[in-house]
Parts: structure tokens; sequence; C-alpha cells
């Protein structure tokens, strides 16, 4: 299949996972867009086979699911990490969206890009910036602890993109706060978000500092092992006194369910 | 519930199991027994929050669904590490096996544990030998590679258990031999054995050239991460010529299943 081909997901495999899905134009009370954490791992808990390699995990009716997933939200939010190793399209190619099929940009989700350090370069290859000169996808808004550099902001600008340039969490350091980059989100007008990664993103977002701004969260697991030395999903533990160590999180009121080889796990975080 | 009520495992959740379970009565003409590997992880693919603990992951559904695999086998096997950590029972407490509601010992596995350093201390407490000696359970099979001392044999052998002494893998090193080890025990007349542990026997299987010993696979994921520095299912990677990673297994035919709060995989590795 031609990555331009629309990808159908089926009706009957769409209900499980309404109710871990935003509402459509109902907004939350507290200042923060509705947040959905998904991605897709193997057995081992891996999201690729080394750092800065992308990995083929997930069968196609996933792959599908993942980009229904895309059409339910009004933005993606990837890493820098996953920017700069998979150059990503973060459209959305559901059947009937704006560019496969729709009018306009209709359903497709805004990619946002958290980059604290402006590592991630723009050229003539980026997936996304082509995909919006193509009127296939949003421009990226990226959000970032530097100074923008002038020829990416007027190159995002010219598309319909932008820069956010946030103070970083501890003075001198270049890590962002989660919860200012989703209220900063939420209002331009952003009411969801569906983060899809990486590896740094996923794990300080299941953190317990931070797990209070994930609303659900949408797991496939292919049924493989990478083997280690892989990529993997699993939190930091907070420093505690006690030696004893507990689990780091845990998903409430869960669905699972078979997609193809694959398994869907959906649950709430809080 | 006490640790000595019998459980229940429902008719309607059998169905799914049985294709992925030794046929009753039925030999393999390879001179191995069947093989199941089945084991419960987080979903950060952890057996335990650190080495030498036992950590309760599964929900009630899936322990009793584990207790009604056993009742499917000739034999349940571990590795010493879950031996001495978790001193474990090894019996099956589904409703209706000998201890259980039924008659003797029927439908009670024989309970292995191989100890290439003879590093497990047969005790007072030791549940396993304490279930034999109740008649709630069979007395175990030790596999090592050292010369079995000779309280601990018999002690084993008035209970009906006994000691096997194998050739370490290597000259001077102490590992076993897994087709030496399951060809033995196939010998002994056993046609059937789940192994559930632990990540020390569960990787040496996954990995290349012992994945050819196992028939099935049937992991319990309980929707949970036990955070970075757990004890963890991820199988070595074969040392290669090239510098590109591949994934080490994959299963195949899966079925995935809802139990409660955790999702079941089954699948074959060959």
């Amino acid at each position: 299949m031609a990555s331009r081909d629309p990808l159908h997901y089926p009706e009957e495999d769409r209900q499980f996972l309404e109710k871990y899905l935003p509402v459509r134009n109902q907004s939350k009370s507290d200042g923060l867009p509705f947040v959905t954490l998904t991605f897709a791992t193997s057995l081992d808990s891996a999201l690729s086979l080394a750092p800065g390699t992308q990995t083929a995990l997930s069968g196609p009716q996933s792959k599908a699911m993942t980009h229904y997933l895309r059409s339910r939200h009004d933005a993606i939010l990837v890493g820098v990490g996953t920017a700069v190793a998979d150059n990503p399209s973060l459209n959305c190619r559901s059947e009937g969206v704006g560019g496969y099929g729709g009018e306009g940009l209709e359903g497709q989700p805004r990619p946002i890009v958290v980059d604290p350090h402006g590592r991630w370069q723009l050229g003539q290859n980026t997936k996304i910036l082509n995909l919006a000169k193509e009127g296939r996808g949003k421009a990226p808004w990226v959000f970032t602890a530097e100074r923008p550099k002038l020829p990416t902001l007027s190159a995002l600008q010219r598309l319909g993109g932008t820069v956010f340039q946030l103070e970083p969490k501890e003075e001198g350091g270049s890590m962002l706060n989660w919860e200012e980059i989703l209220r900063t989100v939420r209002e331009t007008g952003i009411e969801s978000v569906m983060i899809e990664g990486g590896g740094a993103v996923i794990n300080s977002l299941l953190a317990p500092e931070n797990a209070h701004l994930i609303d659900s969260v949408i797991i496939t697991i292919a049924p493989t092992w990478l083997g280690q030395g892989g990529v993997s999903v699993s939190p930091p533990r907070p420093a505690t006194e006690t030696a004893q160590p507990s689990p780091v999180a845990r998903l409430k009121d869960t669905t699972w369910r078979q997609l193809g080889p694959d398994g869907i796990l959906c649950g709430y975080l809080n």
C-alpha cells in the first residue's frame, strides 16, 4: 500500500475505544486539553530496536486504528527524538479526512514537536512540511526553550506553523514543563492532544509528577520480543525514603482487545 | 480467600486456551514433552519489582487460569531463583483435583526445580514439601549439576521426589542443557511441562538456541508499570556480525483475551 492511500478502520472496531476518547465539542474545565497517551511496544516494552531507529511493530489493523485515533484529536504531539529519528508524517490518513477524500484540512490534527534544545532541523525532506505544502496535513508547532532561529521560524510561519518559546523547567536547565506546554496548547483553542512518543516523552509522562495530566492511555502491544538493548517504556521510580519499591503507575478500568496479531490496551491513569 | 481454598476457573474462559494446550494422552514423537511457557508480567515486561522479591501482578481471574493450566500439564518447572525467592507451592488448587475435592493426587502436576549449583535449601517451611506431606501436591524433582547432598536427597525421596544429576552444559560450567533436562523428564513418562519462570529461565528459553523447545506461550499482562529496576523478561540478542539488530522472537497465531483487568496472550514460537 502506498503511504498516500487512505486507511480504513472499520466501524465495528471503533466502539471499544469510545469511552477512552475526548468527547467532541466538550471542553475540560481545568484549562488543560484532554490528553491521550498512545504508543506501540513489543512484549518487552520496547518502542524500537535501538535509539534513533524506527522499528515497525504493529500490524496494518493497528496502524489504521492509530490514524482513526488521530482523527479524533485536535493535535498530535511527539518529542524531538521521534521527529529526528523517524521523520514522521504526523498527519491523519483516515479515509474522509482533509487530503484523503475530505475537504480542506478537515479532521487533520495539528502536529506539535517538543524540542527543548532546538535540535530539530527542517529541510526539504521533512515530511511534515511537505505534507503541509500539499494540503495533506497542518504545519507543525514547535515548543522550545531556545530562541527560535529565524529561518526555521519563517519557514514554519509561511505554512501556518509557529514556534512557542517557553521558560525551561529549572533555571539553567532545558527541560520544559509539561503542564505549561499543555496549558499553552489549550489557550490556542486545541481541546484534545494525542501524545505518541518517543521513549523519553512517555516515561516522563508516566512518572508520578506528570501522570495527572493524562486522561487516557491506549497501547498497542505487538507479539514480539525486540531483546535487550531496545528503547524501552519503563518510567523512572520516584526517589523514596524506603528501600521497598512499589509499582510506578497502574491503568484503571481497562479494556483489552485483539486487532490482527496485536493486543490493544485502553485504560485511565487517574 | 485462604490459600487452601479451591480455585474456580469458568468453563467459558477455557475454550480460547485449548489450542495452545497439550492434547491429553497424545505423545510428541521427538522424545520431548509438550512445553508451555507461561508467566505474568507488568506492561514494562517485569516479573517482579526487584531480584529476590515476589510481586503480586495478576488479578484473581488470571490466578485461577494459572491453576487451571497447571491441571492440564504433567509437570510444572521453575528455576532455583524462583524456588528460593518465592517459596512457591507449585501445586494445583483448581477445584476437583487431588487435595482440592479430588481423589489422591489426581491432576496434581509434578513440581520440577532446575538448580544447577545446588542452591535450594529444603527446610520445614518449604511449602512444596509441606504440601506433599499433606497430600495436596507431588514431591519435587530437582535437576542439578552438583552431587546431591544426602540429607536433601533422602528428604525428597521419602516423599516421592528425587534429584537428577546432569552434566553441565560446558565443561567446568554449571548451566544445564535445556534439551537434556526435557528429554530426561520425558523419559520418566511426563508428556507435558508448564515452565513458569523466573526471569533467567524465561529469557534463556526465548533465546534462539532454545526457542525450538517451546510449543506454546501463554502470558498474563497486568496493566501496571513496575518501573525501571525490575526483573525483566527480555531475551538476549544473538551476537551477530552485522550492526543491525533484529527482533529476537515473535509469537505466531496469537489470541488475546481480557481476564479481569489483565490481558492474556497466547501464541506459538515456532
